[in-house]
């Protein structure tokens, strides 16, 4: 088994503080080259905000940084697959590249459901590496939603 | 021709600003019932936010004024038809209507391109209405596009 990314243990981390806010643990981390430009935890409940998912808030916080509001030199990772408002913000931000932890065949809008990047309407499609962390990710979310039922 | 409902007004009043700011003119309210809970201009190049279509601007402000990441019993108008970015928001809102102008064949995601809220994983779909001002609507768009060339 390889080791994870960096990068993707740091989301990963992001993942365990959202959980410990009682979020859905999903974290997500913007990075350019080898600099961390963003890390957030999913937060829609804590901030009265449905779109407070961990990339947007990662790709907002990116944005802002680097004051652009195109990020087509750096590259997202996330725990979890992207919905289809990540994935068209994704779009939108211009992303090099996205890896991505568990998939969500219910929620997932990359390789599941719309599967937005391959629509022909869509503008922009990253690089996308899917399974990044998958386990660790996955064990988070099912240990998540197994303590609240 | 009917007249335009106040809300549709409001919101391209709110294009109108987006427009003389130099951003793609596009605007959007968010409605409870017949109380305006809030209004906004799309905003991605002044905010440096790839995120901040009107639509989102509006749904986060109004779940921040409501103190509710859900915003189950409110409408949304916007004088451009949602991409999938903001389409996915609506749905994560559970907004019960929505009101668009112009339909927009290459970045639309509701009657267009993905079609989202047709998709069989979306989760929730609320009532769709298109075309409502869609002259006036479309009209701002094509000043604007026609003025930067």
């Amino acid at each position: 088994m390889f080791p994870l990314p960096l990068p993707m243990r740091r989301a990963l981390d992001a993942a365990r503080v959202a959980a410990a806010a009682g979020e859905v643990p999903v974290g997500a981390v913007v990075m350019r080259g080898g600099d961390t430009v963003a890390v957030a935890a999913n937060a829609p409940r804590a901030l009265h905000d449905p779109t407070a998912h961990a990339e947007m808030l990662a790709i907002r916080a990116a944005a802002a940084a680097l004051g652009d509001d195109r990020l087509a030199d750096c590259d997202l990772y996330v725990t979890l697959e992207p919905c289809a408002m990540c994935a068209g913000a994704i779009a939108l931000a211009r992303i090099a590249r996205v890896y991505w932890g568990a998939p969500d065949p219910k929620g997932g809008a990359v390789e599941h459901g719309p599967r937005l990047f391959a629509q022909p309407t869509c503008h922009h499609r990253p690089e996308l590496f899917g399974g990044i962390g998958e386990a660790e990710a996955a064990a988070l979310l099912r240990d998540f939603f197994a303590a609240r039922r």
